[in-house]
């Protein structure tokens, strides 16, 4: 794999991972572009002790381009994307919108019990293929290997940045989950905090480890649900692949290594060889459900860069938000306003549904 | 108000809310109706310590039927709908396919780390009004009286049921916010557990108290905002509605009462009368904002049964998803993976476009 790193013409970081070692990389951006954004700011909410970014500069973002407007694509002799060479393997640069960002000025006081900060961090785009109308689920496992080789290389550099807490890479795919690129790509977000639903799971992690003289409590469920079987969807020697025993979404499934690792960069060459067939055999499981594509959100939970290394466990968690042909799962009252979630669709029949869908 | 209670066909309790004392409540369901789902079960998620209802039996749930076999218009002469009467004022009835109810039986046992518990509680629906095509922002303020006195009837009467825990009074109102019936109308659940949010507020309330010589934390949200004031929307002389400094969504307004009350049942008369033409008036800013009808989720967010009565303070937090004319703020890998929330509209900005459609 041979990595070279470029810049485009704001001055953003853009990363190219190949797997041919005689890659030309030389393509520079011409591009007339405006100076970045300033970062959000941080704002604390005295009722959840939580932090939520504030980033008005991202209301103007691009939405929905036809495609062959897409920046995604690589440039080419007519066009110039954000990716400046004619073809590319996989490809990571900063965020031209982003949520988090080392670009900060000054922050006014805003009163109300809150406090400012600036939204120190860094928000990047992967571009899983140059294949426009491809997705993840049709990457062959070589393909794969080399996102997980982007994802781990960017993790550790993220977890290098001054004030960054936390690195959560994910795909975000469907227009009815808000995307607005349809090219095949994912994100990746070096938080400035622990996120809040990292926090909880590692608050259920430490009270575990305490009541069960110090083992791991992402272990113990890998442990239980493969012990119970009834909701494991595909597995390999290295990796489990389950619908959770208490599922928040109609389609939701959870991918463990065997090995406890903190984080993507601690994954071994073998695990993430193992890594690539079983999660895109997942994939094409979701959407071969209802035989509509379907939105989903994939999040790669980590463990955070300064605490919980030991107490975390890297693993996936996929769920759709599809619960019928026709229909979606909305996050209304009861989840948005009290956190409280209602599943219509039992996890031991979402498993049923998926493995007869893996096993085709 | 008079306060009548009947039962549908299938056992469920209905109950009218008229201001006039003779209104004739006599009409009889005679649908031939199934017999109530089981509850739904209640599943443990080790993972963040919180539990998860699933409910299979909601996927058959009425979604969208025509207008003329609305279920939530008053029944005719020739078509019987959940309300017997052929007209009525505000009304109550037991949903037919609860999240939480009393009629459940065993549960397996289903591992993976997980407990399971019979979803003990209550769903019920509001009819704000009759009338099929008026919404809340358009009842006088004599109706929605009449409805915050049906709340506040349902949180007596709920709470004082076994194994309900906290009392939840929303509307979803919008296809966008995933509504499956159009006709104005909120719903009631009664949760057999303190709902997360409300966890985390109530644990933020207990450390603020602690390090506050005992001070009331939403007591001095509300009156840092009305001292800052550059994000109060609205307000008389007992209630304040307000665009929190750390708001969530893109629009988001909290309306608090000046006077602390654990629940809607406290409020007292007076404060009852102030709020119908306060709120109203804010519904109609959110609507005014685009020209399109805004999608939202209003919460009331009342203290738990048993718990945090001087702790909590009972307030409303109305949000919408929508950001721009043509554009939905999506909960994708951030919110929903991570409960991360990043906000494209900066507080202040939105407070000052709602306070101009309030003011027009």
């Amino acid at each position: 794999m041979k990595r070279t790193i470029t810049h485009l013409a704001d001055g953003r970081e853009l990363i190219y991972f190949d797997r041919r070692d005689d890659a030309d990389r030389s393509a520079i951006d011409r591009r007339p572009l405006d100076p970045p954004p300033p970062a959000s700011e941080l704002r604390y909410d005295p009722l959840t002790e939580e932090w939520i970014a504030v980033a008005g500069h991202r209301q103007t973002r691009t939405f929905m381009p036809p495609a062959d407007e897409c920046p995604l694509c690589p440039s080419s002799g007519t066009r110039a994307s954000e990716i400046p060479a004619h073809d590319y393997d996989v490809v990571v640069f900063e965020n031209r919108f982003p949520s988090f960002s080392r670009n900060f000025g000054t922050y006014a006081e805003v009163g109300g019990l809150s406090e400012v900060r600036p939204g120190v961090g860094r928000c990047e785009v992967v571009c899983f293929t140059s294949d426009h109308s491809s997705s993840f689920a049709m990457l062959s496992d070589a393909q794969v290997e080399l996102v997980m080789d982007a994802w781990a290389d960017r993790t550790a550099e993220l977890s290098a940045i001054e004030g960054v807490e936390q690195v959560f890479c994910f795909e975000n795919r469907g227009e009815e989950i808000g995307i607005t690129l349809t090219h095949p790509h994912g994100q990746i977000y070096a938080y400035p905090y622990v996120t809040p639903r990292t926090r909880t799971q590692l608050g259920a992690a430490s009270r575990h480890a305490a009541r069960h003289a110090g083992r791991n409590l992402f272990a113990d469920v890998l442990a239980a649900e493969r012990a119970a079987g009834t909701r494991v969807v595909a597995a390999n020697e290295l990796w489990t692949a389950f619908v959770p025993a208490a599922a928040r979404w109609p389609f939701e499934v959870h991918i463990y290594p065997h090995r406890q690792a903190p984080d993507l960069a601690a994954l071994s060459e073998e695990e993430r060889a193992a890594f690539a067939p079983l999660y895109t055999s997942v994939l094409r499981a979701f959407d071969g459900l209802f035989g509509v594509i379907m939105p989903y959100v994939s999040a790669w939970h980590q463990a955070p860069v300064r605490e919980g290394r030991d107490l975390g466990y890297l693993h996936l968690e996929l769920f759709s938000i599809r619960r019928a042909p026709g229909k979606l799962k909305y996050l209304a009252g009861s989840e948005s306003a009290m956190g409280a979630f209602v599943n219509d669709v039992p996890p031991e029949e979402a498993a049923r549904m998926l493995r007869s869908q893996v096993d085709h």
